[in-house]
């Protein structure tokens, strides 16, 4: 299991030399392919592809048969464990995730179960375990999950919001409520993302897709403190290698600092923070991940390639850099442009990486 | 016309000494006041409250007559300026503004009129008019527009957005085209602030909601630099005082310095920073206008006064802050809790003005 053949992925997240600079996709299986499409009216629905480990393994592979990507992603939901705490997840047509069952009150919370990764969430593991083997050594496996307090912003609303209102209601006026679930789901989190190891993930990830929405103080108490138990608890272990992990918050950047000093490994940036700034406040600390605007994949191959050298230029020289997109790629973007990003990335980095 | 009762508003803009700290609410007329239900019934659809000068005053002295607020502000839309262009503005329930004419190519941007404030906006000059008799000198009245980058998102995307698909494909493949567009809405702006100054607005503030979209160096090209040409093109003055500008960019905590140097008098700050934080990198240059979490006032009355304390404490001693919610008041506020919020500022910020 020890064989991997390209490791530049994490080996930048230790901040190790490489020979050029990483990358991968966020949401790099998905609905932007249509290979993805086919597979997943092959499944039926979008859980019924998640809870089938041939097909999720099939999805997560196929980005990597177009694009020299330097790292698989698990293919899953980030809403898979407040599923299986029984909130019932469903998917309207154009609307996102919802809730049946939402959280309403502090007795909700109370019996909530914490579910076993191997029993409720096995067919997590299935897919991790048969990714990893049909991968082949060939790049390293991410496996991921959503953050406390973006698992309860769904959790609470009842599916996607605007303004938070009902999470803002309980942070403000039960705040014992609210950390009582974040706790819960911190605890969760560990457990799932430690079977995700233990079934073969060399690398982890937390999103923290709404963290931003709350004040500084706030984010500290309600997001980042959750996350940081998140990083105390994970086995960081696998093939005797080291298994790094990275946080990603968006609209963080003015909160580096904070979240280089939980102990993770890489810090996930969007696009609206100059990496060369980023790298200033935290580089010594952690690698950093990032950090493309998605919408400029929509761009002539010319100007993604000049985004891409703009970025690799603002890091600058030596390791600890996995380029990525600021956020998820969008669902409307040609294939052919992705590919000219993840060329791009190969192409014009290894002048950074000579020393 | 120069007897202004209560100035607090304009000198705390300005940097001046006041006894305590100014205070007002974005969106302090609006659908959280049973009276504003009530008027906006009567006039029939929003535009309409909007073109009928009488009902716009009305609705606009209404939060000012339930609290002690330091400032008015016109009551009017921000899609004003496209509307008078021949977008076509209209609104769908529950679904925010949206454009029957969205701006699709190069040709569209060329043919806009540059609309006349007192031939197609006369409606709004007229409210600003009626509403500066009305408030006989009480509290100063602001006038207000969008940015021009948060204009043209609208009328590109049609409406709301959450990806600004339509306007990123524009700005990173035809930027000449979207350059012209932001060019021309720029010049819109200054003739249709500079009109509500001449009407009689003390005070003009540009919302620019969705800057913060954009990645450091695209916010500077595509959004800045055009607050900045407003800024250098407004009348400043108004019956022998000075007409301060506030700009506002939401998610822009990271680019304070940027917005400061353009020569506004006040930045507007949303919830995502700590305003110490903001108070020492540009507090020598301009005021500060923020920053609660509007989701605050969903809270006990206690919490809201503690939170209060903690963002006058954050500031400190001095002038060159007003106080403000980090976005406009949600609809399902109840409106004794924004009495609460507006006599916590007054009664916890004296200590800080003793100088």
């Amino acid at each position: 299991m020890n064989s991997l053949k390209n490791d530049r992925y994490l080996r930048a997240l230790l901040r190790q030399p490489v020979d050029v600079t990483p990358v991968w996709m966020m949401r790099q299986a998905g609905r932007y392919l249509p290979e993805y499409k086919a597979t997943r009216a092959q499944a039926g629905d979008f859980m019924s592809l998640c809870k089938n480990a041939e097909l999720a393994c099939e999805v997560t592979l196929q980005p990597l048969r177009r694009f020299d990507l330097d790292a698989a992603i698990l293919f899953s939901d980030i809403l898979t464990i407040p599923d299986a705490m029984g909130l019932g997840l469903y998917f309207e047509q154009g609307e996102g995730p919802k809730f049946s069952k939402p959280i309403t009150c502090m007795a909700d919370i109370q019996n909530l179960p914490a579910p076993d990764p191997e029993q409720e969430l096995q067919y997590v593991m299935n897919a991790v375990r048969t990714i990893r083997k049909n991968l082949q050594g060939e790049v390293p496996l991410i496996g991921f999950s959503g953050s406390p307090w973006t698992l309860a912003t769904y959790m609470i609303e009842g599916g996607s919001s605007k303004a938070f209102t009902k999470i803002k209601k309980m942070a403000f006026s039960d705040p014992k409520a609210l950390h009582l679930l974040l706790d819960k789901l911190a605890d969760s989190v560990i457990l799932y993302l430690n079977a995700q190891i233990a079934a073969g993930a060399q690398s982890v990830m937390v999103f923290d897709t709404w963290g931003g929405v709350l004040s500084p103080r706030d984010y500290q108490d309600f997001s980042l403190q959750y996350m940081h138990k998140i990083v105390d608890g994970l086995t960081r272990e696998n093939d005797g290698r080291k298994v790094p992990v990275t946080l990603f918050t968006k609209n963080a950047g003015m909160w580096l600092e904070s979240i280089a000093a939980t102990g993770c490994d890489g810090v996930g940036l969007d696009w609206t923070i100059d990496i060369d700034n980023a790298k200033a406040r935290v580089g010594d600390k952690v690698a950093l991940q990032g950090n493309m605007d998605p919408s400029m994949l929509y761009a002539a191959p010319e100007r993604i390639e000049q985004e891409v050298q703009t970025i690799l230029a603002g890091f600058g020289e030596g390791p600890g850099h996995v380029f990525n997109l600021g956020h998820g790629i969008h669902l409307d973007v040609p294939p052919e442009n992705a590919k000219v990003f993840v060329d791009a990335v190969h192409k014009y980095s290894a002048q950074y990486h000579k020393g």
